[in-house]
């Protein structure tokens, strides 16, 4: 089933280690099929230096296993949530990369302070709440999707416009049109975490970049009037 | 002697300079032979490009060498004092890892500020004091483990759940079921260090992450119903 | 069109990634034919890995293109500016080089804290305002390249003596006598940023170097007196 | 001329890249030929990757070149100093390692926070003054290698003990039994300072580690009594 998604979904997982984003197997990349409503993702703690594409799990929408010879990936759950309620995106990315995983370990939206930020995504980055011990008991996985499609929501945020979250005390998700954008996703979001980082620690009185030059670089990008690129 | 143990010291001592963990010659792993009551470990002060499986030095539990023709590790003791008092591990290691290191020297426990601590440590890494003078003049390295060993006794620690220490002005030490599985831990705690060292710069007011988040985690991958994993 | 230039500017570009000084397509690097009154610089948004030197662009200095199949960097009007209003320079450098582009999020000056940095800059490296509403709407890139020219002028910095700049809550830009060496000063940019970060956090009461000390290295390797090299 | 010498020190030199302690070419690396009162050292401004052992150049303790095609290293005269005055080292180094050269430009001493440096350094590593005026016009480079010699005099510091030192607002030299371990050294300094600079971080009230521990590993490692190693 899947084969070629199943090849997709494999490299982008590949990519992870490539781009410094993983230690040991602490990430998963899926891609969905937006026809047959499954998605591929990658098996639960399996090194990446042992992965083959072969190895990828097909999930459908309610979490359960389709096919596969091993267990999905334990973040499953809130993949399937994400896909199942937002139409606009084609993969999902978990990391715990290192700046990124931080600034939810402590807690705080990762400001918009400059371009690079601005390039990407729309406004701050949101950290979320904990879970509550009752929602952890109830489905962490399927839980920790639906919180970030509730707050998304409740913030007005738009997932194309903003394509990452951080869960407080866990780490960040990133998502994009399919599995390589996602973690396209994951890249730019350890860039501007290390960024923001280090330039709170240079001027603590810091203030994000004013509104116009955000609209700028976002459009400069994105929309009707976009010219970057070819 | 041993010599399927001594291959599986020398690689897991090769992983290392692998993960970037060493310096120099700044680090040294082990592993045990329970039905023998020995451990095989690295010889001292040879640099990891010179390094070969015959060089592993065979020693008892009384850190006596009984085979090799080099000086095993000047840590020796401290290893043994671990074996003989803790039966459930089989790895031990050693490094001045960078972020651990500097944890170490700013005489700190680790909190656990999220779930990348929470897979794999049960509660912070505690942070031992100094040796006294009389300590280190009768065995420095034999009453470092003993240190380790004692003061997990008084904090109600269970290495297998806890498998990581730093000492106050040294470095970590950190152990596992075998060579590998020790040095696996030594990554995960030079991560962590590193995560918490950046968590904190990002919101000095921090707290450790919910007992609720740090269980699920840590259950999530350990016990009865850890369900993570092949 | 001046293949020998567009293979000069292909290669500064790739010197970009080796330094480590971009992630994805994050910067661009441009080198002007004085004769002709044409520069050449790489296409917006092409990954370095796909990047060919048949593939650079010519433009003129009204930022019009004038020869090449794809679209010049977006940047290509900061780089047209330049070039037309500071007949001293041969090459020009865009990156979001991290410790640089931080230093630009930070709105701040990169002081002289050392020789590492006098031997390239004479004094501080300047970090400029962000432009007005008007000016982004204006011709946002054009009006880059004109407020770095009109402060240069109104601070009484000569491009020759300080060979880069800092946008504020954007990034930096370098030149040189040619692509070549307006990479180096990218490189040289980076290396000052990251160590006056490091600086400020090891003594928060720091000042800059002693201007006798800025003097003698300066000007042992710039001018009629310099001594260094070869 | 010192054909074997030559051969050592270009050796030397190309551990400064390996060890990612130059950018371009700051640093230079010399040893010295005690019965002929003679140095090889780097060529001034010469790149790591055209670098030939036989580009090096022979000096004499007075700093005037004996034999060789290029001009001497820039610093070549701190060199020729420390050889004249200290009788006991082989071999100097000069970089502007990233974390050395930052405490350097912070003004302040590298603090003993641990084992790390207690096994190589006894006690601090001691940063200088900024020559005066006159004593740079007095010869710039000179001064500077009278000053360490000068100052270690009156610290009481002896150069076997401590090998290295930060010049304020410059960058470390550091030194060794020969040419290698000289850069042995440099490498150590960097960890060092790259500790210390995030232990203080992590606890901003620190104190340097407790006197009978840093004894219990400096003479652990040297002196009649040591025992590390083979």
């Amino acid at each position: 089933m899947l084969e070629e998604l199943k090849q997709k979904v494999y490299e982008a997982n590949m990519l992870l280690p490539k781009y410094g984003l993983v230690t040991f197997t602490w990430g998963n990349v899926s891609a969905v099929d937006r026809e047959q409503k499954l998605f591929v993702i990658k098996p639960s703690g399996v090194p990446y230096e042992d992965l083959k594409p072969e190895d990828m799990v097909v999930v459908a929408f309610d979490g359960q296993k389709v096919e596969g010879s091993m267990n999905p990936s334990s973040d499953t759950a809130t993949h399937a949530w994400l896909y199942k309620n937002w139409d606009s995106i084609g993969g999902v990315v978990h990391t715990h990369s290192s700046f990124a995983t931080s600034w939810a370990q402590a807690g705080r939206d990762i400001p918009c302070y400059g371009t690079t930020h601005a390039d990407y995504y729309y406004g701050e980055v949101p950290c979320l709440r904990v879970l509550t011990g009752e929602e952890i008991d109830a489905g962490y996985e399927k839980n920790t999707g639906k919180l970030i499609v509730d707050e998304f929501a409740r913030l007005n945020k738009d997932p194309e416009a903003v394509s990452a979250v951080l869960c407080k005390n866990h780490g960040p998700f990133a998502w994009g049109k399919d599995a390589e954008d996602a973690v396209h996703s994951a890249v730019v979001l350890e860039e501007v975490a290390k960024m923001a980082f280090r330039t709170e620690l240079i001027n603590p009185k810091v203030a994000p970049a004013p509104q116009v030059l955000q609209d700028k670089h976002y459009y400069r990008k994105h929309g009707a009037n976009a010219y970057y690129g070819q």
